[in-house]
């Protein structure tokens, strides 16, 4: 595997700077045989969309996803049928305001990879941030569409559960309320709370970080495969990987810590239907890195939003001192937009282990 | 990637179950000519090793490593040099009490890989765990061992920050203290208070949970490459596979969700010597995916072990509900021989990157 | 590695059919820092383009490459430097006559990949054969003029060594008359025998065979991987991924079988210039799996197009049993277009090798 | 995928140098619940061995391999059953007569490997090839007959088929025969023509040439993917990774060039059974990459072994002239010993691509 593609079976290749003509992805190893609509993708392309709330950035994208192969065009208007050949998905950049972008086309702004960059290969793309810029995520988001429909059965939903030190309660946790407002809120009474915290931070030219939690329900068991495939770990690889996450942990996570073995087991009884049932769901889901059949449960932590219109020190390209306030348009708190990005990843990582485990164990379908 | 690898250039292979022969691992593409003696291997492995104090299982093994390729012997006795070509290296079982486990061998044991094992693969080897047991971590430490003799530079440290609620004061951190006790613990005033912790833990045949954290200094930065290779992704993905670990954070990792940009950031100066040097480290050292110089600090969360002493209720593989106590020999906190295994995973995935780095730009050495 | 991609570190994904809206790829892991011009990858394209000559079929591409990412504009117009990002690269698809495959849809063509696809998949793209056309083969030249590029000091020049049993008389071998005749036939005499030959192939509405060698002059010494990433495997991977290949050989090749030891040895002795030379190179240039610095000589085969103008028996997806003549506007001799197409599957390969090599060995740069 | 392994779902990685304590392998993906005896896979093994006649190597070594993991010992005697964990494969090597090769410590002898490793490596183990030696080539073997057990209807067999310019007649071809020579010789006729060849090769201290042919039967349509995961390709990759391989074919092979488009049609009809049957095989069972359910074929050319007794000229580590003659024990003709090799490497790939197949598209089991 290598630094672009993630996935064994289900591979995802994704390429695109924010500022160049176009962003896409090419997914390889999808089955053929499955029907779609481009709106069953774009549906997840604008939840993620910039520019749909106060509280993101107020860069305007279309984020029209085109299908340039890996289908045969169904009779009815934008369906589709994929044929097991690679999917080819393509966005075009619309919104590039590079000119916002000249000052600091050589310096490092903090927190970014503008630095690292340059450290590793001798020049970036300073625009927008280029590669390392969120906006590549799109077509991660693209991706996961496809890898929902290869899984019909199951659900992938992911929520805001902490902003800044305002955590939800777990209580009020509602899934119908996600789509009620613009920040994937489950806590109805969580919501204004937030809001007024964000417009704060947003005045002040600040940001805040997040903790974002997806669940996958309906996953079968067995999926999954000891030892470096485990799906924790698959899953933690693919959540890390979505920038600004510094943390990623399943069922009980870092709260496991501070538990007793009895505390943490989850009992096992023999349901009404007579298939087994887990009592508790501490694990989140997952056993020696293999599905349990009960709900996945991952966390993943943000950081806060790295541009800031506060002056910070940092160093330019040429080694010299400079203060650097950063300007254009950003996100308050990253955190939002992360929770399509979550989904999808959960998603795709998902379905190439179902793929995976029919190839070696010939168990499902 | 597959199931039993981890790694790209620096490729780890592992095999082995608990109660067979022996277990071992693969690693390909160590670059040749590096010089090491057996004992540089085998001092990591005792200190993974079993038996060592009365807060870790009281099996018995020898963990003695053999090498059985890629080397040439050098005149010295357990001296050798790579040739580039894969080192084999195999450890014996030899303290298998397989009887322990006669009667668990159909009943699926709480927070353990039983039940998802057997849906999985139909069958599973239910000696010891077979191959979901900790006891193939030994061969990850041997393979660490190999890698930090790759990068001399790199120091991979490790600490026992937590055990159940008690974290330790970090004022109080000194790396010195870490081998005078046997908890790797770098507070010596917490040494005492865990201690009766676990003793108390240990006698009511209970377990608890832990945190560790390891440290890489000396990283040069310009390692790791965006996207799906990020440095921390990998080393999510990799300190994510030790058995039982819930949770992997860098940096400030859940910690940074609470934080502005302003706290978040860090920022850099020109240090005396002319180089780029940052004022802080919120981000764990690396940015972008990519190292910047700074230590690499990574955490993790393990589980209690979920071997108790206490009845739990369970099924068995026909589909009977059973209560089930679990025998043998076990660790009240698997968090303890973690500090090695996550020392060792680091240490490999940093070679890996290393060499990759290398590959595509040619920058180092 | 995986269905669509190939390379390990310089690592290329295409993607497209014959008859979508486009085709393209994804070049991952080329190194930061390597100037271009478009035009440079275009000549390259216009060499393998269809419509050349009366040899090769009359679809009119103008098969004129984008660049979409993993670069920077330079000042000068269609100028561009790497970032070590991914290089997507597209080619749209413009004149596709679908109609003409109309009648097919149903129908499998014998010596095509229709029956094999849909037993696979359960269904295809017919028109043009879709994923199987050679079509794609174009973004194999497009990524190995990139992969040229990373290796300045190598040349990889091909010929077209023998059409039916046409073989051309090696002592007239002329480099320079490749671009001197539409067929990249190295012999000047052989040139009107086979122009003949053709035409008379091309009335009958019939196709033939042909065999095309490749070699690489001053690739480095030292370049492979015992044991199952060698140099020769790995361009024999490459070559027989191509289109109606249908053998691959490397230096004496299948004459090897007929030669003894003391014939097939290729002695060293040291140069003028204080370095060690062979005397003979019937290795092609790689022994034991590894690059000696002479030149890397290859030969595949091609067989005939299996399009042709006569009737053949076969079936439909139905079942039944029909008589087809291929319509359409193919090639009497695909192996003419394979002979840039070979060129650029052996400049991926080794340009992929020699970043491998720096990776492991640090040796080069 | 990287240097020593092979495999994609079925992964194969070998490790061990002809003169170490052992050479074994590591089989990863092997699906759970397969059965098998260790005597199925000591049964090719001792077919590959060297010292059973006169015309082969009279290095004596038992090849007695063992079974460190993966599996669950069944109540028979050495009998086991798969459980989907890496399968650990040893066999050590026990006639190591290391004094042999001191003297060729330091220079290189022509058409082995000794040169490039050492430019590459910077050092080599010169005991008996070390790394490059034939003797990895028994860990192949063992990996097959675990990758037969798991296609239990499909048939491997080999043949030599040419040895020196004396090739088989192809009319004479009997199955039976092959284990009635110490040859792989399906032709009776030619079996005391070869005999007396190899005699005097072995007398004149000289060596030869071959060509093996392999064939699977009973492989189901629909087995390989486009592109780059191309069944012949990976068939070809397979067999040109076994040491002193030249030249690979499937089907015609280099002979498609002679042909025209209708003689290397393979026609279709719909059979007695109402299936699909190909009236010819020209194209060795394989379509685009995709087996047609008719019997795969492939052969591969074998240079002749090239240790001699002939002086030759060569250079040694120090950049001297020097004559070298090589002593030790060798083959007279390498090609023999190929044969259970090539079926051993169709053998891995198939199960692989079967298992690959079922994974994607779901379609057997």
């Amino acid at each position: 595997m290598s630094h672009n593609t993630f996935g064994h079976l289900f591979r995802v290749t994704t390429w695109g700077e924010s500022h160049g003509p176009a962003i896409g992805c090419v997914i390889d190893g999808c089955p053929p045989g499955i029907e779609f609509e481009l709106s069953e993708i774009q549906k997840y392309l604008d939840r993620r969309k910039p520019g749909q709330s106060r509280f993101v950035t107020q860069r305007r994208e279309a984020d029209a996803v085109k299908v340039l192969s890996g289908v045969l065009p169904q009779s009815e208007r934008d369906s589709y049928i994929t044929t097991g050949t690679p999917i080819s998905l393509m966005i075009e950049n619309t919104d590039q305001r590079s000119k916002d972008y000249g000052e600091i086309a050589r310096q490092y702004r903090p927190g970014h990879a503008d630095y690292t960059y340059d450290v590793k290969y001798g020049l970036r793309d300073y625009r927008g941030g280029g590669r390392s810029s969120a906006r590549e995520t799109a077509t991660r988001v693209a991706a996961g569409a496809i890898a929902r429909k290869l899984l019909p059965n199951v659900t992938f939903r992911g929520a805001l559960v902490q902003v800044g030190k305002h955590r939800i309660n777990r209580e009020n946790w509602d899934w119908s309320e996600i789509d009620n407002n613009p920040l994937f809120c489950p806590d109805a009474e969580m919501v204004p709370i937030w809001e007024r915290y964000l417009d704060d931070i947003r005045k002040a030219g600040s940001s805040v970080g997040a903790v974002v939690e997806v669940i996958a329900e309906g996953v079968p068991a067995g999926l999954g495969a000891p030892i470096y495939a485990k799906l924790d770990q698959d899953i933690a690889s693919g959540l890390m990987s979505i920038n600004a996450v510094k943390g990623v942990e399943i069922g009980e996570g870092f709260s496991a810590a501070e538990l007793t073995g009895e505390e943490n087991a989850d009992e096992m009884r023999i349901g009404k239907d007579g298939t087994p049932r887990f009592l508790s769901n501490h694990a989140g889901g997952i056993l020696g890195g293999i599905s349990t059949g009960e709900p996945i449960v991952a966390r993943f932590a943000i950081k806060p939003t790295s541009s800031i219109l506060t002056r910070r020190q940092t160093i330019d390209q040429d080694g010299q001192e400079v203060e650097l306030r950063t300007k254009g348009r950003h996100d308050p708190c990253v955190g939002i937009r992360a929770v399509p990005i979550g989904e999808a990843m959960m998603a795709c990582t998902i379905a190439d282990h179902y793929l995976r485990d029919r190839g070696q164990t010939g168990r499902l379908d």
